[in-house]
């Protein structure tokens, strides 16, 4: 392979390598040597439908914004990090003077260069250049792998920890328990939760969401024939209620709902379910319009927030509560991939499992010429 | 006339005067004779329907809730008023113990004392026990009418100061220009929005808003043959956009919404409309539920908001407001019943409009004897 | 004994037992026999000097108010609690009506009946009436020695929970390692703090904070001839600075610095090496006027707390922390009185050891006729 | 005169007028041709003392810092400004990558650059070099005057909006009379201030508050013999108090105490007068270290705070504040200086007053060949 090598998509299930000419830095920027970056599935929905709502692929775009690496080349005004040292890459590189970006809501930026969304170039290629504040050093013990996690531990942590605010003690229940929803599972425990409580309607994810950090989990029923969806969001809120013991005030109230599945029924019975006075936090991205209780949120006066990406500090609380332990990563790379093999990496998450029956929750690929094994 | 008449709904459209014995009160209660009530939606809602949503009359029930009357007996434990006092009326009296009223959120207690909920009597009678901590003397500027109104108006206290924690310069859009809706925009003014834009239906609304609080007006279109309520929503947004310069940033962006209308499309309107990281108050209650936009909420990050009543200081600061002159509430009181013509009062709230074709917005009931004139 | 044996204080010094009528409980209250009671500073100063600031003991009263117990009787309002519950007791009845306790800040009540604050009697005795939301279900796992420890670590959660609003990943300074201090460095822990420094002119009580629940300590210099006060805050400061590596900015600065000492020299300190942004709140009650270096504090923006007992939600907190086993509240009991050596508890707290001279952290006093070994 | 003529500092009271070359300006920045400047008193402090606390001049610095110009020329990446406009000139330029510039409180930023502060050039010139965001168009009815007034008005607008949160119906003691004592009283008034008490020793500059923005004033006794500070601020309080009818809690209580005199007795009445629960904020710099009451400040829960220069949205909101009317900044312009009497306006703005005897609150000075009354 040759200096840059990048893994570019042209138009709807079209992808080429190409080799793309190093970038120069500015002063303030570093150049990084991408060692691992992680697969979600909005690069999926780029491969397979050119566009996610109004972000449309219309020139040649290199796909990728999960990434950490080795720091190359450093430029001069950059103090916080060296040649040499490994990082995390945050993605979205804004304005700065805008006023979300100064009053510290910078997720909010409208002028926003975000990896990977049309028209701006990800980071699966060899050398990324990114703003030096964007890059942070990772502690001995985080591999470049976790390092890769921080992307959506980050998402995460501005869910639970920045948008809801949580804190110790409290209870919540998160639905849908991909990637996305684990890691909000992740932070409410590490933030000290005393009950959290994983919903999915895949068995599979349920037991790992146990083996990982839910408290307890819950799997819906199935529809009834002739029941609307509200009418079926109405009896699964009851039964979730009878079967966990959950109640509208008080210590077996939830403090705290996420939803994480984009599911129009699951964020109805979130909102059913939620405490009286609690907090609701919309994450997952599915239908564009849902149907709500709104009355119900009404005299509940529910705070019902919509999260987007991370903001200022989450990047360095999801770096050090993984490195303090109280999150660990591991687990949730189930497949890893050569850069050769991008493609592969792709339709493995896009399938939801390997060729070999095992399901996906994070799926890697290395970096050009970056060995699996090496983290 | 006997010792405490009292306006009973015994069930759907059957209502009669009786003599109830005048209350007993605890050392910690004052007893008020009730000088001016204001009939509210739900007053007509129970005398209509007999019931909301789960509260249902199932024995006599006395009608009115939104009170001021005068003093007439003190219990020896209370400080803050005297026999001969003028009084606005708080009528919820909470159990004080649970989470939410020790914590400063009263208004979600789950064993609320609600005048005129069933099974609790309301305030048009003569004499009414109430907790001393709930009256509230009225300053010499304002009349018993004003104290009725000291309800509603805390009620968009709650709104606007309490739950929105709107703040000077912010600008906001109201839909729904019923008492509700104005008095929220009365408060919006009151603490320094740059523009109030008032949203209604009804073009008379409309004009009584912009001679009462509104900087701006809209009216939106009529529907589409064949458009869904979304899609007529998006219409609406687009052309309130136009029409008023909004944006979804900077200055010309909307910081807080307020529904008060309870219209799915004014909900759908009003989160298509906020600003990114705007807030938006659901104050209205119509259709128990509604579609949402939920997406765009999300990438918004919208702080979506139920509003229930009052609580902690929305009394107190309601009638500071009137009482500085910030606020002023006589326009809204159109109509003025004796006591013994309650039902007409009803009625023309129900209607809309007197007979004599006048737009209602207030009517007001004076307490048994009560002069009309007098306030 | 009798039937509510009472360890009375009736002047300076001056300490008796009196048989006093176990008290009758309104409908709202529960009766409960005390178990086990903490003895707290306080407590001491009261025996010695018969007053704290404005405080005066004018008629004789019972002492105590850290206490836990089993419910005896129960009024017929009461929801919470049955007979034969194991309960921490919170000592504070507070009026329900004032401003500060509806809006959420009860721990400000100026009508608050403070148990053993004069002139109200406190808990050592047998039966103690008391509000029945004011009493707390210690989980199977919790002893009711714990349970009396739930007063102290209460003021800990109001320290650290809910006036600083610690999170996770923050640091802290504690400034005093006696129970207040330790108790505010197990909160902090407890909450995930990632560095928590002891700070103590005793090294023992730093040596016993380093087992505790501090992650380091740190020992002040001794006093220079001819330096002023601040003079030497500047130089323990600088030396706090080198000797931990503690910064102005950034992960090596101090999120919140806690005053758990009262001593001048802590508080200056304590400015000094906070971080710019930071917290800083005073919860120990030494002199009552201190100098501090007040540019300083407005350059950084320091936000500058005083934290007085504890308010809505903190007993709940402190319990679950506990009973979760996120704080281990055993070590902090050194020293166990039969209720008829009630005065050696109190000598030995004053003394500061006992006379094997072992330090006191808490000397816990049974409750009549309960053995110092049943919990 | 020349292109650029400079107003600069040599040393201690050595000032000299230099031709200093039109800087250029980067994509992200414009020129702007100063037309109106205001003194103040750490301009005045750099002339006498040659330093402000660890800032020293060691090299010739151009003064000035509370201007206002005309856009001359925009760099191309500049959107909010165009050649000709008149704007408001915010002179602290941040780093915008450090934590505290990231999360909204960029006032804290340790590589701030900030105007007329060593080693940094101040604007008292024809043309001076701004980041583009940092210059804000100004309405059609505010003069250049009120534009150069936007720095102080900011200073009040952070420490009333920002720092305090204070909000409609809340009431205020104001101590010192200065400008910015006055613009703080400004903004209280423009908030909703149901009471704002202005302090100073001057009865001159209360007369001045009374007309401006105070709704009452109040005059500080003498001290007397053998008095210590805390003993005469002691005395002072309790006058305030019997004098004004101010009480601890409830609507005759102080919401909020700032302190904008640097006195150490005015910061202690402060603290002694401020209401349970209150919020106390000092803006004044004076003696580096003052005695505090502060066990009183911890029973009362007082927060106290620290309020440095202006953040995000504070130059937004004082200009809004000013253009909507609710704040009149010329009555506070007392007097006007050409470009080439500078020295006499620090001369004035020193001795407090014009040989005329009239009492300066804000000196102006117009830009080179800008005539005294074209504002
Ligand atoms: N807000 C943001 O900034 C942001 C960032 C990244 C991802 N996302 C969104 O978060 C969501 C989750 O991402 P992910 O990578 O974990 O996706 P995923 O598809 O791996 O996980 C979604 C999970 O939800 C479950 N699910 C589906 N329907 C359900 C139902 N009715 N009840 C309960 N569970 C149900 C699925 O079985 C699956 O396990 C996606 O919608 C994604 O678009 C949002
Ligand atoms: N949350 C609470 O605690 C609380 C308390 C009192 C009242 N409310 C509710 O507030 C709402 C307003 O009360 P009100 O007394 O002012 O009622 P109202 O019926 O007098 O006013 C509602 C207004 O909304 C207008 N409207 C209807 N459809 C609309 C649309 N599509 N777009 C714009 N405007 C539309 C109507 O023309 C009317 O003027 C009611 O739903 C009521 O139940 C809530
Ligand atoms: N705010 C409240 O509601 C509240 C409640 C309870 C106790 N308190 C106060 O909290 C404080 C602590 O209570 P405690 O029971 O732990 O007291 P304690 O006396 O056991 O502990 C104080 C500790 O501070 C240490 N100390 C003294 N001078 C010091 C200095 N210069 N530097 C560092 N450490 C120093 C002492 O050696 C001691 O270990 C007391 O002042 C008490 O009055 C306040
Ligand atoms: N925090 C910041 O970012 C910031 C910014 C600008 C100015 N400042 C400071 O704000 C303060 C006020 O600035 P200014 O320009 O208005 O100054 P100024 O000197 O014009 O005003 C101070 C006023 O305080 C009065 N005063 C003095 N002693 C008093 C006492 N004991 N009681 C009551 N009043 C007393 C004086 O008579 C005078 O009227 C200064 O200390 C200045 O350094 C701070
Ligand atoms: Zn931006
Ligand atoms: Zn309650
Ligand atoms: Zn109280
Ligand atoms: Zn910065």
């Amino acid at each position: 392979m040759s200096d840059n090598p990048s893994f570019v998509l042209r138009a709807v299930e079209d992808v080429i390598y190409e080799d793309r000419p190093i970038p120069e830095i500015f002063d303030d920027e570093v150049l990084v040597e991408v060692k691992k970056t992680g697969i979600c599935g909005s690069d999926v929905h780029y491969l397979a439908h050119g566009r996610i709502a109004d972000f449309v692929v219309e020139k040649p775009m290199v796909l990728g914004h999960e990434s950490a690496g080795i720091v190359s080349k450093v430029g001069k005004k950059v103090k916080n990090v060296k040649a040499g040292d490994r990082v995390a890459m945050e993605p979205g590189a804004t304005c700065r003077i805008c006023e979300d970006c100064k009053r510290g809501k910078y997720e909010l930026c409208p002028d926003i260069i975000f990896a990977a969304t049309p028209p701006y170039d990800g980071t699966l290629c060899r050398y990324y250049r990114i703003p030096g504040d964007l890059v942070y050093k990772l502690p001995d013990n985080l591999t470049l792998e976790d390092g890769a996690m921080m992307e959506p531990l980050s998402v995460a942590v501005h869910v639970v920890a920045n948008i809801a605010g949580f804190r110790s003690n409290q209870t919540c229940v998160v639905f849908g328990a991909g990637p996305v929803g684990l890691l909000c599972m992740a932070v409410a425990k590490a933030l000290g939760a005393s009950r959290v409580i994983a919903v999915d309607i895949v068995q599979q994810r349920l037991d790992f969401a146990k083996n990982y950090a839910a408290t307890e989990t819950y799997l819906p029923p199935s529809f009834q024939q002739g029941e609307s969806r509200m009418e079926y969001s109405q009896r699964n809120a009851k039964q979730m209620r009878e079967q966990l013991g959950i109640e509208d005030r008080g210590p077996n109230a939830i403090d705290l709902v996420i939803d994480a599945s984009g599911a129009e029924v699951s964020i109805q019975t979130g909102i059913l379910i939620a405490r009286t006075g609690g907090t609701y936090v919309q994450v997952g991205m599915g239908a564009p319009e849902v149907t709500i209780p709104i009355t119900l949120l009404l005299v509940k006066e529910i705070n019902f927030k919509g999260s987007f990406r991370y903001g200022p500090g989450d990047y360095a609380l999801a770096i050090a509560l993984a490195g303090q332990g109280k999150i660990d990563l591991k687990p949730l790379i189930t497949h890893r991939f050569a850069f050769t093999d991008a493609i592969a990496a792709f339709n493995t998450t896009k399938a939801g499992k390997s060729p070999d029956g095992k399901g996906v929750i994070k799926a890697i690929i290395s970096g050009p010429d970056v060995p699996l094994n090496e983290y």
